[in-house]
């Protein structure tokens, strides 16, 4: 199965999700782990179609989501900035999650330059992390 | 905004929906209407893109699924045989969608030769149905 740039862009206008989760973890200097993800749910019967997905962007993991739904998943911060954001920078979302990317990639470029280390940072971050959620559908 | 072929059977690989359903009509003569539906869903925010495929295949029409969501929907017998079904054909979807293309087309081509009409037609119509329902994800 071949996929091409315009196919993975409709699917993952239809299927996609780009996220930032805020992880309880009392280790870290302020309360919070920052996690990133780009995930694909998909019923089982379209198990190829995830591993396809992984194999065009050459990273990421395939996994049981939960019951007969499974996932395409990247989690890697590097692998977002090098792989998944400029693939949709150069072929563009048609649905409101072309306005998500934008604010995914500004996390991203704070996490990599450690800004979540120092508190006014980590503050922006987590706001940033709000409003992305807020342009979820 | 442009559609491409490709984007559009990636976005209905994830969003689409082809059916058929059985609606009790007792005025008809097996007591039931078989009404096909080709629709997609989509938070209103979306609503445009929903206008964009509704003049990308020239049929069908856009309104208010339930609540925040809304639709485009074909669900007229000519326009799938001669539009939609056609489409698909050329464009292959990639998800199990792609196995419920031919049941689909067949229920369609069953009604336009008015095989519904009889009995052994309208039973071999109600088991295609439930096989294109089986096929679901």
């Amino acid at each position: 199965m071949t996929l091409s740039n315009d196919w993975i862009v409709g699917f993952i206008d239809g299927e996609g999700c780009f996220s930032f989760s805020l992880i309880k973890n009392e280790n870290l200097r302020f309360g919070y782990q920052i996690q990133g993800e780009f995930t694909v749910v998909q019923h089982k019967r379209d198990i190829q179609l995830l591993y396809e997905l992984k194999t065009y962007f050459g990273c990421g993991s395939v996994a049981v989501n939960h019951g007969d739904r499974w996932h395409y998943r990247v989690k890697n911060l590097e692998q977002f900035l090098t792989i998944i954001i400029p693939f949709f920078e150069k072929h563009q979302l048609k649905t409101v999650k072309k306005f998500q990317l934008p604010v995914f990639k500004e996390i991203c470029l704070k996490l990599q330059a450690k800004e979540h280390l120092n508190e006014t940072g980590f503050d922006e971050i987590k706001e940033l992390v709000k409003k992305l959620s807020a342009l979820k559908r």
